[in-house]
């Protein structure tokens, strides 16, 4: 096997829920070390908490623009960069590694604004660097099968798509106790112009995109703030329009008590349907137009390849959400390694212009919900 | 005990669905008796379904104008009417009884247009008879409940409501097969203007008030007919915005593969959450901010007085729809009485205001729909 | 349609849940009327609970020895009796209306020792009358659908029977509150010498018989009462030798909290696997080697002619306990016809001979928790 | 943050899938680095299976005792190995490392028989080193929770136990067909004298005892061997009488078909109940008598310390049996920094008395079973 692919991380602290998922996910396949960061921008605090992580002290950064700088100088120096800053963050990050000739795998949604994204998008593009946006979910093996259904035509010309994403921990005012997660993800100036809608509604637009293969052309949102006090919003309801004919709702909510993170996909053809439950993470129900139910278990001979070459146990040992972001980190490292062979590097991980559309989703949710709820292009 | 109720029936006659559960429900509790019904405009086959009923021969009619003349004129005539014929005959038959004297049982929606249900209503309480909408789901047990819990604040205020109805029963053009519940429900002249909108939206849409206690004050909808050469919508998305700052979704469709008959209710509000999943009748999901979810079943002693009170079975013994169309019937037996005594009555059926109601959403449904997805008060 | 059957009923009265299912069994599909009983040996009482029912005054009978003498004595007299008293009348109320040419119907255990039952079942083949035992839950679709499946050979070879009935009623001395229902099945001079064993057991054992199509040869038991102070079996725990080489556990317990009524049987063979559970009680979980999961919904299409046959409601309008006893009672009703004809008449129902093998499993697994767990022949 | 331990291991060459969920779960908290293995017997194949988990040449040995020795020597050398050979030589390689001063993490069953564990004993009592054997699924947030409750007297006195384990990989003669995970497990000479009994039958009754804190005293079984031609068990049915009163049920069985891997524990006392099932592993069914059921998340607010400290995302985000596994390591780490402290070491994690209380009740089983069915005592 080749080297250990060299991994830096911008952000993820202590007290950073994502980062120490990233972390773990890089770690999972032994693909990469960590061998840089810039965890906090106090110097003692980036000494200390890298030690923790077995990093070397003088690859403990203070800021990441220093650490592009003396990484992309090193000649063992970091191969790819992890992004699990808040949001206000990220393109300014990737900018600065990708000006080092550094790829970036990125958490999500991408930017704060479509500008800065499709600029982000054109440096890409003219790098010819790899760019990974993590939305983990759509790397689930279940959710991997769905959409090779899809694509196989198993259910038929798609109808229907019902898309969901409810959690409850924002459904009192957390943002004011200091919390630090909820801190940043409620202050437009960290987390740009979307609360739920950003952080968790991109999540089931990227998901309902990517299982159908459907582009959406057309939002009509409302969007609510049920919390008072916060300045973001807290709940969002879409209708969506895509190519084809077919229709679509995306709900996503912090404040619906009794879901932490319940997502939830289901797609209804003319031929068959799907219902994809992150809750059942581990299994996927089909129906096909006059025959039984079949629930499709992960690691079963009834699972299909494009899931079991993103599955690593056999079934009935469950598998959660570390594996599904460690297969965006396996398929980045196996891209990585045919971009070294000086290969054309494709995957099935989300990519720059998976993060552009998020954004484009927000934009346009964010225009309709402000104009009292007319149908805005995507 | 006193007497059995004399019941009629218009409409019902083989291959109807919901005659016979109309008539199950007004046997399971004995508190009716079937003596009159025009079941078929054929004479012939009046007679004979009436036998199969158990009917006396002069009690069969061949129409509901003859049933409604003779029965009123008779001292032992029926004392409510139930009627189940396509939609476009509920008013002029509810009419017809009511004129008699007759209290009437009505299937769902009440009528085809706002005007005529107006009328219907005006003669209603002109006349002080009783009459029930049959929506069925409101009746079961742990709707009950749910609906109690939100009016004794358990779940605080209401910030978002979740409703659906799922079927896939017309996912093809069944009713160019001649089959008879698709033949009429897809027909205008017979069902009105609206498919699935009318047939089952409505339901999700009673649902929806009954359990939250709030009225609805505009929608904003996408009507879809998927099945080519189907006249009449068979999937509706509606964005609801409710009174006091509430806001929600509703789906219903009968083209939803795999779900043949999925009825499901979540309110959410600032210190709770619930549940109703018609597949799983007998429970209802409870949450309380920061406390473990709560699975309260039917017939168990955390079922409360409302739950109990719309209960027959010990906990674990399921009741189904039977049930819940029985409490109907049994709800409006107890009005019945408490009418023959000169009381005022009183039920948690729906009445004709909820017909109304059913109605009017129809109408602002169907408005914003054709306008392309616009706001319309309801 | 000919006539409705005419029934009578011993037991029963106020208080008594399994009177009241009876009734509205019959009640269900209009094939019984209600004409005779004995509720109660207070002669008020008896008059007044038969009131309630519409009985007339003359055919509320004070003991069912006059009742069988009155009854047998009319020329409009029952042409059934239901017999829903406490297990030590079975026999004796059963014998007294066989003498006057009057069909059974008992509910279980058939009665309290193998001679008592033995007696009967000669007295049942020299009448050629018929008895059918209320083993309800055979009679729910998904049951029979399992039945015909296993039957069709599609899982093979039996190998492995496991089934359980849990409840948790009786996890404290209900007994000892004066409780009508468990104040008698814990009184060994009513309910015969088992307690969850006769009660529950039986119908766990009758299930697992009548799905597999199997006879259980021997049984190696352990029977515990948990509950100080009562006398008979709470919980009893079976190991299980059919013919052939199957081998099975059966569980019923009245002590396991958390499970109010929960009914489960899983059925594996050399090509497949079956689960039943009473919770889901419109569905089957089939499995067959090598394939995705099915789960089969009662009144869809993928349910087998045999779940059909035992089905009012369509697919996903649940249906339940009831719906399962009506079963029993509507193909007793059919027997009933057939018997008038001359016919010999067959059914699907538990007969005198699933009566006595009833108590016969509870006469083996008595003697094996005796003897310290030695296997028993059965 | 001291040094990371390094690990060696035995067995797991490619084809393993043990040996690599034993990989994944020692790097998951990146507490330990692998540095030396005895992969493969063959020369060749344990060069090129090391590299490719990044071993040094000269640490990839060819048999264990060449490992124990060399590294043993080592000052560098490992300070734990885990043993993930078929079962026959678990004894024989934990004896080697032992005697070099290197602690053991070892897979189960411990051993083949009751003697050689016994010896295993007391060279660990000896040693003063530490044995782990890595029973996974008592190492489940949610099963920590439920032992914890137990002895907290949440569900107070232990009354029923019901365990089982269902696998149906073995349904055919897989082992037949060179399948290397079937074919050792089903030969007598590499996996002892117990099939299903010894491979799942033993996590089973870990778990029993596990959670309940009660020793069984006695057991009472048959083992069955559905599969022609299999020497081993593949169906193994226990009844079980703990200490204090309690009555259990065991029942593994690898020939379940649909179910790949379910394991269910299911405890009831005098107050309470609680429902484990490795299928929904991120909760736990907890049911106080006369309360609502309760559905306990891992990561929720309702988890306990127990719970919490097992637990690495937040509620919503699915683990699985990778973190499981890790928690054990993890544990076994921190009593290894203990142990490097002088400190005593305990640890949640199974122990040397686990293991041969395992082998203990495999013992126990086959003298049961090999009796006809008589109760044994363990």
């Amino acid at each position: 096997m080749s080297r250990r692919i060299r991994l830096g991380m911008v952000g993820g602290g202590e007290g950073s829920f994502i980062g120490a998922a990233h972390r773990v996910a890089a770690r999972l396949d032994d693909e990469y070390e960590l061998v840089a960061a810039a965890l906090s921008s106090d110097a003692a605090r980036a000494q200390s908490s890298g030690a923790k992580l077995h990093l070397a002290p003088q690859r403990c950064y203070e800021n990441y623009a220093a650490m592009a700088q003396a990484e992309g100088a090193r000649s063992d120096g970091i191969d790819v960069v992890a992004i699990v800053t808040p949001n206000h963050l990220h393109v300014p990050v990737a900018r600065a590694f990708l000006e080092q000739g550094i790829h970036v795998i990125c958490d999500k949604p991408l930017g704060i604004s479509v500008a800065e994204v499709e600029d982000l998008r054109r440096q890409v593009q003219s790098s010819g660097l790899m760019l990974m946006v993590t939305h983990t979910y759509s790397a689930y093996p279940m959710v991997r099968h769905a959409r090779a259904l899809v694509q196989q035509g198993a259910i038929g010309d798609v109808r229907v798509v019902q898309v969901e994403y409810a959690q409850d921990w924002l459904s009192e005012p957390l943002e004011l106790t200091g919390q630090k997660q909820a801190a940043w993800r409620s202050n437009p100036a960290l987390a740009g112009p979307a609360g739920a809608l950003g952080d968790i509604g991109t999540h089931a637009f990227h998901l309902a995109e990517f299982v159908t293969g459907l582009r959406t052309e057309a939002v009509c949102a409302g969007l609510s703030t049920f919390v008072p006090g916060r300045t973001l919003d807290d709940d969002v309801q879409v209708m969506l329009r895509f190519q084809g004919g077919a229709r679509g709702m995306l709900w996503a909510s912090q404040v619906a008590v009794g879901n932490s993170n319940r997502l939830q996909l289901r797609v209804y053809g003319s031929q068959g349907g799907l219902h994809f439950d992150h809750a059942k993470q581990d299994q996927l129900l089909f129906s096909k137009l006059g025959a039984a139910e079949q629930t499709i278990y992960r690691g079963s001979t009834a699972a299909n390849s494009s899931a079991a070459a993103a599955t690593r146990l056999p079934c009935g040992h469950p598998e959660g959400y570390f594996e599904a972001f460690a297969n965006l980190y396996r398929e980045f490292a196996a891209s990585w390694r045919q971009y070294q062979l000086g290969s054309s590097q494709t995957g099935n991980y989300p990519d720059i212009a998976d993060g552009c559309r998020g954004v484009a989703f927000i934009d346009s949710t964010l225009k309709s919900s402000a104009s009292g709820g007319h149908w805005v292009a995507l």
